[in-house]
């Protein structure tokens, strides 16, 4: 271990050297390398304060990477235990779990109480309710789970859990308030519905990514392009409403802690990897390179999507924590001494720290092609191992960060013939990086601007983004579809399959079908929903209501608990008009928060009920969407996608038959229960 | 006439001064001022190169100002004339009429080739179709009608008409090519339906704002925030690429025109007005002056569009071109001598300098409170004047120009408590008018940033973007919405009115219903076809082609035309099946290009063949979007506006009755047409 201390020796001379040195020094090792921010908060701070002393002795050196493994791996443990043992949902970026509730999923257990609880402090949960779309930014501070992700060293990022984060306190404030201890304000009515409770939700996701950048454009266009489903320009003003409010309270606490008594938060200001001093200059062999790169990033951005699929599969079968493999994959990559510092200032920092360092400008010689290249291996395999372990992870860093280093490895390839900044070059192979695995692209555009400040690179940023997104998207689906699609979530995509038009509605209608008269027997609705699962009933008037059987509306299984806690039943078949509504309270009937909604359980019907009888009229859907079943499926299915319904009435066409031939769900149009009912179209195809 | 020529004396003394006060001099006159500009292009080059001789002489100085009005004169009679004689539709802004286009209103003369003609130079329009998205942006800079009314020095923008013109052009593009010149090539089939043309349009005109803000991203977020009705994944895609080209060529011109061969077009760069020198330090009171500025700027701007409205209401009934007027009226602002340098570098510039001296940072002397004043009263109203004669005028320029002013004024009048600088104010004015008038966000914000480069803002222009929306939102609709709604067109709004809510579909079903036969006489259809303006007829099956009556589709006028013209006809009534199809290419049922399409006088049918049949089902649309006639009329819009129809059939909800009870068109849901209906409706809300 000789050369390391000679090299430390030459380090500790060099902090001796006269200013004009010092000066030139300066010049060449700029300001992002780790010589100059020894004392970043990072897992750096668990070993001590410096590098140095960990590498200057022998028996140091061992011990201090055995706390440090150690710490890690607790942390590692912490946070993999919180998501284990108390919210699943929570594990992972939580984009997609986000964007399936956006799409019309509406799972428990996606934006649960529980799963806020790990991604973020518990604490003041119920101030939430005051402060409305103001308090969001306020909690992504202390994101537990993230935290210990993030901590523990990992090739994770906080962005995808703060998106998760700000969707759940959105859910928290949208569930309408608690009854049970009086916390149900007027306002909060709002929230009574699923439209504006998704809105509330999009208006979450925007602040978390607007807070995690510090990009409140950004968060608009990413809540818009990714994670929401329909678009509307009330939604488009809310969550800029929303990502304004977390831009001018960021801003504050940024100007609050400009004293440097908050740690990391203030610095950096509101742009976290300032390029914008970059001379930007390029022309025709620039531009050459620049496709080059877009097209080999898309390559490699969709290979590491296969990959993540790949790898999140293999974990759901084996179902077992890889911690150990992560934290002890640190010892393979023990460098040269003589390379050190700049190795090191990527391994040994904070991912942020890294970025910045890759994205520097006038920094050609600093790092080694070599250590790029080892680094940027390591960084691609480490970021697809990583995620889908039981950690709150984000996808954003660990591609951002692989892309940055790609970028600058292609930028000191071309040296030759490129007058572009390899930090440029860093830049725009991160933009590669995400449009290869992301397939967003106005929403990553602005973000990259956002963190960079470099908006005369915006013509090359766009390159980049289309040609990446456009290589991807000829081998494979964007990350977040495809995580969405491995864990069986019922997204509805936008646009319907091929083979959609050659079936018709009635095609895909599937069971026995159940509906209840006008005017029903009490015991018959019990039997019903016990006995189904099924969330809406059609309704139907018979004579003596009506000359022929004809469908009245539609009746969803929430209300009809409702109604039957309500005992609003009377002895003989006769309407009961809007006394009913009299009976129970208006609010009883509005959208309960997720989970708080009345169960079967919950009823307490006496037996000599059963053969009573109960007025559906009051609480029916008398206008349901309906479509005819000799519809083109696909025609049904782009109904169904842009109403953004729960149930559709599928009528017959021909007269003299039963007013309803069936309802269709989001589960009769996944691909899954089509190709199962016509197993001949698969091959077909 | 003394004390002019002693001012100049001063100013030419003021040029033999040594280098120390020169450099001081510099630094307090900075660049934005005339002193340093004097070689701008603008009217001023008609007079001479120089403003100084204008005034140096007396007689000159009216031989001038005749020259200088007789030129504007004759370009804005020249403008006029286009527009009266030529192309009515080009005159104002056009982003109306492209929005109204993108809402489904397919008005031929919105987009027609002679408004084109009239905004862009024909010349090398044929070789648009090889160029596809490319070319736009090279004849943006060819924009006749625009360029005499820039030109004539009206108070009027570039960027509403290059908007148009994009959408022109995109127009031409998307008709199919030509199959009488031999143009028809197969990826021309893409726009042979609605929803594609549509696309490009939407393409076009964010190609438009691309260019003339040279802020790609903006133009995406532009386009779809206010031009586009309907929003998907695939469209933001196809306008980010549109937008990349338009940058990436921009930026090649740019490059190209460094050398400065090109006038204008290589000056400023990418960024139109760069600020980001500015040192943006605010607390506090900054921060309650940018409210104070917002509400007001949201007020004026709410204001404009009242004014606006009125001007155009009169404009419409005098019919009269006040073309001397706004010339007129600059005899009236002889400012006093000392001061001619500030005002005259508002006034006596083009508006793009004015802008840029408007937003000028470190210049908080070189403009008097009473010249901004003065300016900011004389912009606000020429610009309301201006707006809507007959020329190709755009809104954008003139709110900028007078919110920057309005701006300054404030941040003058804030100078004793604040420290952010007046060019700040300055662009936070114009983003508070900006937001008054157009009511857009995100799409706002971009576009500032974009021309001012200055991220450091972002969070203040977010702000003042909120506010002033919400103020100009309490007292009326946004311009480009008050503008459609004032020429007529039958715009869908996304929510439908309240009062929809208590009526059901067949309320609004009027007229008599024409049907036809799956298998009709010839005679029957040209009589419906001449004396009916109906687009769809619904085709109704009857025994012996079905047990009983009914629906099997509906049949478009344009098809029938084809059909007819193909003259499929048969002697007997007998399904003809697909050698209709076989008889008549695919291509001809395809969506002819705008106003190409065959029309009544085009068929010529022999008497004899009158009482022959013809087979409408080959032709029909076998699934039209069906609503039951008690849906809720509300409901029935939402599913009209969100698939984006033309027709909606409406069925009967009970059985034995005829199975179709009328057709829906958009006129149907038009306010004016149920409130004829139903006038009680007005008195009740």
């Amino acid at each position: 271990m000789q050369k390391v201390d000679s090299s430390m020796m030459d380090f500790e001379e060099r902090l001796e050297i006269d200013d004009f040195e010092s000066e030139v020094m300066e010049r060449i090792y700029s300001k992002p390398l780790l010589i100059k921010r020894v004392n970043t908060t990072s897992q750096i701070a668990i070993v001590g304060a410096n590098v140095c002393p960990v590498e200057s002795l022998d028996y140091e050196y061992y011990k201090a990477f055995a706390a440090y493994a150690g710490c890690n791996l607790g942390l590692a443990t912490s946070a993999a235990a919180l998501c284990a043992f108390i919210a699943p949902a929570a594990a992972g970026s939580g984009i997609p779990e986000v964007k399936a509730y956006l799409n019309g999923v509406d799972a428990y257990s996606i934006l649960a109480p529980s799963t806020l609880f790990v991604k973020v402090n518990v604490i003041g949960i119920v101030s939430q309710y005051l402060r409305r779309f103001l308090s969001p930014v306020i909690y992504y501070l202390f994101i537990f789970g993230s935290i210990f992700g993030v901590a523990a060293g990992f090739v994770v990022g906080k962005e995808g859990p703060m998106v998760h984060t700000g969707s759940c306190i959105a859910s928290l404030i949208g569930q309408g308030g608690s009854r049970k201890y009086h916390l149900t304000w007027r306002w909060l009515r709002y929230f009574k519905n699923d439209r504006d409770r998704r809105d509330l939700i999009t208006c979450g996701a925007a602040a978390g990514v607007a807070a995690a950048f510090r990009a409140p454009v950004g968060g608009v266009l990413f809540a818009l392009e990714e994670a929401a489903s329909w678009w509307r320009s009330a939604l488009l003003w809310r969550t800029f409403f929303t990502t304004a409010v977390v831009a001018i309270v960021l801003r504050g606490f940024i100007q609050l802690c400009s004293t440097g008594t908050c740690g990391l938060f203030g610095q950096g200001g509101l742009i976290m990897y300032d390029i914008s001093a970059a001379n930007v200059v390029y022309s025709t062999p620039d531009i050459l390179a620049v496709i080059l790169l877009g097209v080999i990033g898309g390559i490699l951005g969709s290979l590491y999507n296969y990959l993540v699929d790949k790898v999140l599969r293999t974990y759901s079968i084996i179902n077992d924590c890889p911690n150990t493999d992560v934290s002890g994959n640190y010892k393979s990559f023990q460098c040269p001494p003589g390379h050190y510092n700049d190795l090191a200032s990527l391994f040994l920092n904070t991912n942020d720290d890294a970025i910045r360092n890759l994205l520097s400008t006038n920094t050609v010689k600093e790092f080694h092609i070599s250590s790029l290249f080892i680094f940027f291996v390591a960084v691609y395999c480490l970021g697809i191992i990583t995620y889908g372990i039981a950690i709150p992870s984000g996808l954003f860093i660990p591609v951002i960060l692989a892309g940055s280093c790609y970028g600058r490895l292609v930028g000191r390839l071309f040296e030759p013939i490129s007058k572009l900044d390899v930090g440029l070059f860093s830049l725009l192979g991160a933009a590669s990086f995400l449009g290869g695995t992301m397939r967003m692209t106005v929403s990553l555009c602005v973000i990259l601007l956002e963190l960079t400040n470099d908006l005369l690179m915006l013509p090359l940023v766009m390159l980049v983004l289309l040609i990446s997104k456009t290589m991807g998207d000829m081998f494979n689906k964007g990350v977040y579809d495809q995580i969405v699609k491995l864990k069986g979530l019922p997204y509805m995509e936008a646009h319907p399959e091929p083979y959609m038009k050659h079936l018709i509605a009635r095609d895909v209608v599937t069971g026995p079908l159940i509906t209840f008269s006008g005017v029903e027997k009490v015991g018959n609705i019990l039997h019903s929903l016990k006995n189904t699962g099924h969330n809406g009933f059609p309704v139907i008037d018979e004579p003596p209501f009506s000359d022929a059987p004809e469908l009245c509306g539609l009746v969803l299984r929430s209300k009809l608990l409702v109604l039957l806690k309500g005992k609003a039943f009377s002895k003989d078949r006769v309407l009961a008009g809007n006394e009913v509504l009299r009976k129970i309270s208006e609010l009883d009937f509005a959208k309960a928060g997720s989970g708080k909604g009345l169960k079967l359980e919950d009823l307490d019907i006496q037996e000599e009920e059963w053969d009573m009888y109960v007025d559906l009229h009051p609480i029916a859907n008398t206008s349901p969407y309906t479509v005819v079943e000799t519809m083109s499926l696909a025609k049904a299915a782009v109904l169904f996608r842009e109403l953004g319904l729960r149930h559709m009435c599928v009528v017959p066409k021909s007269q003299g038959r039963p007013p309803i031939v069936g309802i269709l769900t989001r589960h009769d149009f996944q691909p899954e229960h089509i190709l199962g009912l016509y197993p001949h179209i698969r091959f077909q195809q």
